[in-house]
């Protein structure tokens, strides 16, 4: 009975695993696209235009923020970041499901221009267990430590703004909260209700 | 995380299959109660006080409806049927899950008594299959039938009033759709976000 595809924004601190838990949650749900974002940063090797983003000119993104054509875009230091818009509503009309892994503030423009999105939010098991993790993977220095774990607390504190929690304490556990969480969606009347009289008042 | 049980309120048109689905998802989900109603007629061959119903005396039932002791509450000719509140609120308190199968009425009674439940709605696959459950049944006659599948329909526009949908074409993907949905009210920032930030306020 759906019609419009649902779009499901995830997000979660710096080090919460969000890639990981994401990869997994995709490669179990095929019918559900990762959004491509775009960025006028350096394709760095192995990257490939087009799949792992969108790599533009800055002239031809500012020209795309002018127009409207971004769900959400940051500029983060010299580069810009961002979701365009007419691949995903297309997406969306069209039926299929689209994940965006993004940060915060992007969350939030989605939020302002498409509210029926689903936001979900990873937290880590612990705030100790999150630093840890980050250390683990050891490419971080004392300061991008400080710089990526830093900012942590103050991310949960925006948790209020998010519909759905997931504690990734073990990334299948989270991927099925994941699924659940969709399919809870699926079934939420107000995405529904249309169809669902039409439906029947065509048996009448 | 969570504190408070879920009060999870089922609904759907006679005959589509809701006293299935409800036994079958209690009988997966052994945390999650059962309201036992109350009512003023006369037990049955095999009913039990205070398992299948408390059977209540008239005049008692009528004083604990003034007193607001019942979520919600009907009177169907010449008998009460009603939901007592001490019972639910007491195993929410204590973290429990409660399941109520009531009517549409009383559903909207207890949505604005406590919001904060989960209402489903257990659709029919049509309107016509809904019908043939019913001949099958076999045990109505054609009054009984005209007056039981005479409302589905008017039923099923009210599904406005609940939060999602369960279309009944097979029990054991309706089960699970049942519990998906509560795994997601769990996963629930408002119903955790006092939790959540306490406890990450508590390691800074």
């Amino acid at each position: 009975m759906n019609k419009e595809g649902i779009l499901i924004v995830i997000c979660g601190p710096s080090g919460v695993g969000k890639g990981t838990i994401c990869k997994e949650f995709l490669g179990e749900n095929r019918d559900i696209k990762l959004s491509v974002s775009a960025t006028t940063r350096m394709p760095r090797t192995g990257e490939v235009d087009g799949i792992s983003y969108h790599f533009l000119g800055t002239g031809q993104f500012e020209e795309m923020v002018k127009n409207g054509e971004f769900i959400e875009y940051a500029r983060v230091y010299d580069n810009y970041y961002g979701t365009p818009k007419a691949e995903v509503l297309k997406s969306l009309k069209n039926g299929e499901d689209v994940l965006l892994e993004i940060d915060i503030q992007g969350a939030m423009q989605v939020k302002c221009s498409y509210p029926e999105a689903v936001f979900v939010f990873i937290l880590p098991p612990s705030l100790r267990e999150l630093r840890d993790r980050i250390v683990k993977r050891g490419s971080e220095t004392e300061e991008s430590l400080k710089l990526r774990f830093g900012s942590a607390y103050e991310e949960i504190c925006k948790i209020e703004n998010f519909d759905y929690f997931v504690v990734n304490d073990d990334v299948e556990k989270a991927v099925m909260q994941l699924d659940c969480i969709m399919m809870a969606e699926k079934n939420r009347v107000l995405r529904n209700k249309e169809n669902i009289l039409r439906k029947f008042r065509e048996e009448i």
